[in-house]
């Protein structure tokens, strides 16, 4: 990263609510507390690591105002209300800086559809392929080599990153940001076994992506059997995850990468798979339901609750029998020798 | 979607073999029966949900041979052999208005090598790739950003969705569809370990699909080791789903999303496997055989037999220890009991 | 595949330590033992196979040092130190003669911004897009559709396959080799929860990898939240692998495929992942460590031990126990068994 900034600036980001020490280092990087060095900002984000903040020769030190260490010579702590926010707000500087806002327009190598709608104040990108009828909104930055298919709508301050396919009559809210490779509105997997064969059903259906949401890259949605899959505003979804058609998801769900969710299934506001779950079709997720990693979950799974293993049960519970499951080689000889003292050849 | 059919003209389509009721609304949508309103064809798939039928707003259903309710005011039944064969026919019909037939030709930004062979009839869609060799068959559609790597071969009517990645030698029979993003032809994971290096095995084979596959979008197929990976006629494919080198598919197999299959496998005919299930290496699938999602598949599974769990083991006896698993904390307590009174202290 | 050796070519190949017998046959293909037919290679490559030897009908066999037999009619035998290695040099061959070093240059429809650098014995082919501040190493090729992003590094010798992206400011070391579609540096998966939404961390960190890394098709890798996720030299990885925010993998590990690794964790030297292996975050694999297919890592996993199961524990352990696991049913009734014994009713 070639940014510089002074201690003045950051503060000027961050807005502590109180400062000890000084430095009269530019701030150039960012580090973990144990990695950093002179000209490092750097910050306590979790509690388990404050060991560390003694030791950091970082310049710059985000801090929650519960701490109570003094800074070594040449370096400053801000004290801030929360370090992690603090910190994402320097980052999304640093952001701006390395990835000026794109020159509206159309790149000359795009290949844009007569009939397609592109607000001037957009930016499409190299090599794009826009087909007709499809409209882009203010300000989206399609970066490069971006696919956006027949009737499909792009709402305002998207970004799509290179090489992402929105199919046919898709749409995206407002503020969407796919990373690459992203696709939208591949076919369901919906088939009729008939005479020995299995006859496609056609997909004729979109997806409908809310306002905020984020897509991870190479995950792949596809498109109802009829009516629409559904993505809630401001929900999150990693890479190389799958949703079938139907799929409906609620709003500011948080999907780990290599999540699964089969056809037709639903998913409630604020719900949190870990990654590699995989969810059966038709079934229902509910409010701020959460589940761990590689989760298999086969039916329904009440709001509020955490499940885990497969076939999904309550996280604790799961966590108990888990380790009962490893202590399977004591049992068996405790029923032996029970079995040799009852009856005793 | 906009598209709008008589009530005849949907009976033309689904060819009834009686009706009840009439109709006078232009049918526009699709929707399931508790979500359609006048204006919207709905069907019974699934018997479970017959009692949804009294209540429908849908101004024309299509309904099984055995099905006995009578139709509202403005409501038309069309009753016929199979309800969900019935509605992939019309939506057929209406995949047709919403993707019309591309026409013929090379558009100007493809590029297209010398020797390369594109049939009269085909479609090559807007900055896509086709290098030496390649063979394009009669009405083939490649969308959009597809590449065709050298001396590959695209049988006749097969359509290539957005960044389809076809590599080299690699061949395609027809009527084949590849969702967005699919990469056929990637190299197998091969390496030999020598002087503490992983050397690369180059992987000199190709993939070899037939007729009337359907792979989804972003999923992987490796190129032989040498000779050929192949997927038979009329296996589907969902997404994100990974084939390895060698690998040998059979006829008409269904392989759910984020399915694994490691190197030299062999399936069989009509083989089912679940969404993430995965296999090792080198085994075998009998013909019909099927697993659940996640199953992870180290050996054989004979023909007919339906497997689950990890290592997987036939289904029945998979769901039973399943249970009994879940009744571990018991049985600890119940055997602890035992052992005080057998042998009390 | 249309390549054609003698028998004395391929010797000068593989540099056998001893021959026996002799053939005039052209060698066309290579094929297994048991598919291999005259004018075809073959190779033992595992001792399991060698009764197969008697019956191949191979032109052309290449054996280990300790192999007895004695050849057919028309039928060579090549005795080699390593037949494995042996093949794999004949692939090398195949491979070269199957895909011609590309023509060094920028071809015309690709779209590279000014001030990016591309060494002039370098590749860049059709609708490539490379930003501004880009650098390409000496004999590198960009196959097709390659995305390269502002101020990104390519060592020399690498090799990008179509379709591939790698994001801004990620850097490539020499010879590295990345199957088609796969993304490097798409943004980590970083929120903080404030009032009811997932607020975004930006992510500016980069990814950085070693010299001789070779990535599988549509695998994603995160860049750092800050500072770098790390690729150690020799590491090999394969297809729809997710890789996420400040990883670091040591050198000459090997990934199988769908394998997902969560932000922050370490894997040292010579790890070896299973298929649909899936790590937590912030944990340490330790060198030469090897875990199973489906594996659920959570916590810490020493050096040199191989683990297995979710959660993951020694390998050995894991077996019995799970063979353990599929004699619940016999268990439960031995404990009824029991009780009854005890406690008659």
């Amino acid at each position: 990263m070639q940014v510089s900034f002074t201690a003045a600036e950051i503060a000027a980001i961050v807005q502590p609510v109180s400062t000890r020490g000084v430095t009269t280092e530019t701030i150039r990087g960012l580090a973990a507390l144990t990695d950093a060095g002179p000209g490092d900002l750097s910050f306590l984000g979790n509690a388990r690591y404050k060991p560390e903040v003694a030791g950091t020769r970082a310049s710059l030190v985000l801090l929650p105002p519960n701490f109570s260490g003094a800074p070594s010579a040449n370096q400053l702590f801000l004290i801030v209300e929360n370090p992690s926010v603090a910190l994402a707000r320097v980052c999304a500087r640093i952001e701006l800086l390395l990835s000026p806002t794109p020159t509206p327009g159309i790149h000359p190598s795009a290949v844009v559809a007569n009939g397609a709608r592109i607000a001037a104040s957009a930016s499409v990108g190299p090599l794009c392929v826009i087909e007709a009828g499809a409209v882009v909104g203010e300000r989206c930055h399609l970066q490069a080599q971006v696919f956006v298919g027949r009737d499909a709508v792009i709402g305002d301050d998207c970004w799509l990153m290179p090489g992402v396919i929105l199919a046919a009559r898709c749409e995206l809210g407002r503020r969407v940001r796919l990373q690459p490779g992203v696709v939208i509105g591949s076919d369901g997997f919906g088939y009729e076994f008939t005479q020995g064969r299995h006859e496609k059903v056609p997909q004729v259906g979109n997806v409908v992506i809310g306002d905020d949401v984020e897509i991870g890259a190479n995950s792949t949605l596809d498109r109802a059997r009829f009516s629409r899959t559904v993505i809630g505003e401001g929900t999150k979804i990693d890479n190389l995850v799958q949703i079938a058609h139907n799929v409906i998801i609620g709003k500011h769900c948080l999907l780990c990468s290599q999540v699964g969710i089969s056809g037709s299934t639903t998913l409630e506001d604020y719900v949190v798979l870990g990654g590699q779950a995989g969810l059966g079709g038709h079934i229902t997720i509910g409010k701020g339901a959460k589940a761990g990693g590689q989760a298999g979950i086969t039916s329904d799974v009440p709001a509020g609750t955490f499940v885990n293993g497969t076939p999904a049960i309550p996280f604790q519970l799961e966590r108990r029998i888990a380790i009962l499951h490893q202590r399977l080689p004591e049992l068996f000889k405790q029923v032996d020798a029970l079995e040799r003292q009852v009856a005793p050849k």
